[in-house]
């Protein structure tokens, strides 16, 4: 599949974009706010840390034909790379502060599409509370590639881990599972929104969930202030809970009866069973997994409603290792997928 | 050109890696040395600021085909890789601190090409003094891509950026010019080195020069101390003094016969003339380019020497803008090429 859009630039005779005139016309806008950005003139960034505050660092990439549609809207690109970046700081109760941003094109990119990355990019910086602070700017073969390293703050000494979580702690988590998946599946085949019995609505709020997913960044207070454990649930909830098990030694017991389910996937499951494999093991969910102590649930629960964000027990956590998925009447469930694995083919 | 080292995995039926292989046996050994990388068990770092310092940002991708050789060692791919990126915070005076590394492969990397490239990341990481803190690993198509993100820090408030170069100032240069881009063009001929009358030690430091480029962090002080305005070369003379000029709202006057030059490239530019666009506008030199008050070049110069580091004084600062190349007589040398273009194609 090409992209018309983003092959448009050389298609109508527009005279093509230098790297410098991408970053004057595009990027450094997306840094106007951030005086540290120099904008954009010089080669490097320049960040003061608030006193009693460290630093919270992480890398992600997104590209074309694996974490999103070479058709997708650039504005939805941009949106989710940098959502999925910001969703990491989530988990650690991070507040956002800049990002830096290694675009690679294989081909000079239409004016458009730039212009529609960098409006999703601004969109998502305003919605998130950070800046662009630098960047790199390729042209090589392979896919369109935006690689977004995040830069948040937490107080000093308050580090919440995946490594934390202690047997009899109660496993939380934000929204709702597995509609991102469901919506990569009805953008990619739009007729299975009638054979699930979908309003427009509900469709629309599985293929959103896809393309603009919302890190929880409203969590803040709850991760700090309550989580023993916390992360993003990027790869689904079976491989994600399972990382954190391994990383605290311990086990992870899931009540699938719990599992919190949009009105939208609920329906999508009745219609089709093998679809509760996208709520255990859809990629791109973007919620929080926390473990907490059981006395603090509820006040990990209630600051979160208090940020206007659902939370849900969905398990606790036991002795021993791996993940186990039982249902109300004490039967497990064997999954027939463990997730998504980049690597995993 | 295929790389028969990166494929050997397959021929040779090793089981292929997975990602968490990937990152337990080849990355986490090089984040060891900084606890707040949490042995890249989890999905963030933590970097606590020293008080007085802020941190100094900069990300920086190289391409296999374009900033590397399918056929370069993998080592020396490492330490390119960390040292073109931590070239930008020599430039800033910066104290390196920690890096991110976002790798993509376009088929599973054999053990021995991963080993390679953790051994060369190891030795740069030991040189320049800084450690991984953590990263991101996807196969997608394309070339293999090594893109870092380096955090560094200067006391608050000295920032040393591009556009503060002020008429009258003095232009330093560290280090000999055109060596990488002569040592490329014999990586991919080497009889040229007969052809220009060299020793087999000055081949070996061409070649050395574009293989494990030295980012120059002795001139940290002199920076800090000394320098108006400073960069790092990159992209060539010509273009990245051309955009030190254009940030700061000066012209740059280059004494052409001052430039300085190693033995080896005087050897071949003396047998080819036309080589001496390598001086100018040949890629990858990763010197230092500062402006000084004329009565601070020699403390500049001082503070160089005593970290082992010849600089050059090779023009000054003017009015106006854009670049002139003079020579002794006073002509203005017109330049064939005017730098190296990421976009240039």
């Amino acid at each position: 599949m090409t992209d018309s859009s983003r092959s448009e630039g050389a298609a109508s005779g527009e005279a093509p974009l230098g790297e410098a005139a991408i970053i004057a016309g595009f990027l450094a806008p997306l840094a106007a706010g951030f005086p540290g950005a120099m904008g954009l003139t010089d080669d490097c960034a320049f960040l003061t840390p608030a006193p009693g505050e460290e630093i919270v660092l992480k890398t992600d990439a997104v590209a074309e034909g694996i974490h999103f549609r070479s058709t997708d809207d650039p504005a939805d690109i941009g949106w989710k790379a940098l959502a999925v970046a910001v969703s990491d700081l989530a988990a650690k109760g991070a507040r956002p502060l800049v990002y830096l941003m290694a675009l690679s094109f294989p081909q000079m990119p239409a004016r458009d599409w730039l212009a529609g990355l960098s409006a999703g990019l601004s969109q998502a910086q305003t919605r998130f509370g950070l800046h662009l602070a630098g960047g790199d700017t390729d042209k090589r073969p392979g896919p369109v590639t935006v690689t977004i390293t995040v830069l948040g703050a937490v107080p000093t000494g308050r580090r919440v881990v995946r490594a934390a979580a202690r047997p009899g702690d109660t496993i939380l988590v934000s929204g709702t599972l597995g509609d991102s998946a469901l919506g990569l599946k009805l953008l990619q085949e739009p007729a299975l929104a009638s054979e699930w019995g979908l309003t427009t609505q509900e469709a629309a709020h599985l293929a959103g969930r896809y393309l603009r997913p919302e890190p929880r960044i409203g969590l803040r207070a709850a991760i700090l202030d309550e989580a023993r454990a916390a992360m993003d649930l990027s790869d689904g909830l079976a491989k994600d809970l399972g990382r954190l098990c391994l990383a605290s030694g311990v086990a992870g017991i899931i009540d699938v009866d719990r599992l919190p389910l949009s009105s939208a996937a609920r329906k999508a499951v009745v219609a089709d069973p093998e679809l509760l494999a996208a709520v255990f093991a859809g990629g791109d969910d973007y919620e929080i997994l926390a473990t907490v102590a059981p006395e603090s649930a509820d006040l990990f629960i209630a600051a979160a409603a208090s940020a206007g964000i659902a939370v849900t027990v969905i398990g606790h956590i036991g002795d021993g290792s791996g993940v186990r998925f039982l249902a109300t009447d004490g039967s497990e469930l064997a999954l027939s997928a463990t997730g998504w694995d980049h690597f995993g083919g």
